[in-house]
């Protein structure tokens, strides 16, 4: 017998891969989880019977949602993750030697516990001394944080459905300029060009409301819908600055470098075209 | 009922649509052709069941293979298209106002036929004057012809098993740069950057024995495997100079412009390892 787990993308189409196993399922207060061994991608965390991560792939979108915005900052120290409680943006952070402490917070302590066990290669830099871990809504951690307490903020989000809705509002992007140092960046994952254009733009225009120029990068997973994911990056200091990279570290990955940091600001002529006002 | 199309791009992983109707199932001297119209993808073209484009997605691979390497030519007369019997890459060839003529080798007139009849949005430049269409094996057709004879060749290939494998060969290239003209340039489709890195690797080693200083490039298309493909462009006049660009008219596309032209060249770090000598 063999078992093969699909995603739809829509109603319509999406990715399909065989499961050699199944190594873990289990509903938290806020969602269900699953841990696939699949044969082409390693294992796979399923949030909602949606992929969250693939071993094979998650590199791309955590080395991307991470240096970027840490490259754009003079010298960040302390950085604040919102979601991402598998663990692989708080890797990457812990990359830069010049952050002292990468706070995580995380709604669902069950995403933190089964990436603990069952992807270690993911959630490593948890157990860091520099990370701490609050296990809160992120929306109202945010807002209880005293003004210029990061200097930067990183939405590694589920899609912007239930909970993870209010992490996309005007409200809660206000919040974060609020918690940011005067040279602060933000960033939040921003979904796929090819699925989401629309939610892209209302989410472009909504954090431009409040952030001077925030700016889309792009860059390729694979395994999300359409194979291509966004993020919008925004600076507290000033405006329609990016790209732009501090000189550092050269950071061990396995996808993004310095060109790909000045070329990653590149969007297709469709997308500038769905923003024209 | 539903009908759905899986593509396998490995025995264990791949692609699945909803047909919505089979427009067209037949068999050529080489292959087997198919035209499905599905939900999300419009028609899509199958050859040997591999999706060989889609309505929705096909700009993007064509507007690449084209206006790429032509912009990076100080004036293209002369086209060669080599495959690509659908006509998307010569409708986009047809979009530089300097082209002169576009001469499409395709070994296998029933793909035009099908396209004619079945996908006109991509097929349209096939009927135009500028359009010469060989049906022949273009290995053997290059091979034949007059040195210096093309300003540029765009090999818009299958997949390298079979019969398109020889358009991947030391001697294809040699032909190719012999029937180009002195500043000719030379793109190649080159498959998938996370499915077929050590193709690449060797594709791009077997071009660097031809023509100086073979340069990778990428683009999102969602329904390829691994939803990000790669191409590779080569100059006869020097080396090492890409990306650069001619200032030209604004052609009309969806995908491509000038900031993608210069970005499209940074590619990712494990990319950039595995061609490590």
């Amino acid at each position: 017998m063999t078992v093969w787990y699909t995603e739809k993308h829509t109603p319509h189409s999406g990715i399909t891969m065989e499961v050699k196993e199944s190594l873990f399922q289990g509903q938290s207060e806020y969602q269900t989880l699953q841990v696939l061994e699949t044969y082409d991608f390693g294992r796979i965390l399923l949030l909602d019977g949606l992929v969250m991560l693939t071993e094979r792939d998650e590199f791309v979108y955590h080395e991307m949602i991470t240096h970027v915005p840490l490259n754009s900052h003079p010298g960040p120290k302390r950085v604040l993750v919102i979601g991402g409680g598998d663990g692989g943006t708080v890797r990457e952070v812990l990359k830069h030697p010049q952050v002292r402490e990468v706070t995580l917070v995380e709604i669902d302590r069950m995403v933190v516990e089964v990436s603990r066990q069952y992807l270690p290669g993911v959630s490593a830099g948890l157990d860091d001394p520099r990370t701490r871990i609050f296990y809160q809504d992120g929306v109202e951690f945010v807002a209880g944080e005293p003004p210029g307490s990061y200097d930067a903020i990183l939405v590694d989000s589920t899609d912007p459905v239930g909970p993870a809705q209010a992490l996309f509002s005007e409200d809660f992007f206000r919040d974060c300029f609020k918690a940011l140092s005067p040279e602060g960046v933000f960033v939040t994952q921003s979904e796929s060009p090819f699925q989401h254009l629309s939610f892209m733009v209302d989410t472009h225009r909504c954090m431009g409301k409040v952030f001077p120029g925030p700016s889309f990068y792009l860059a390729p997973v694979p395994t999300y819908p359409g194979g291509t994911w966004s993020f919008l990056l925004a600076s507290k200091a000033d405006s329609g600055s990016f790209p732009r990279r501090r000189d550092g570290a050269n950071l061990p990955t396995r996808y993004y470098n310095r060109g790909i940091h000045m070329a990653c600001f590149e969007i297709p002529r469709f997308l500038e075209e769905a923003m024209a006002p």
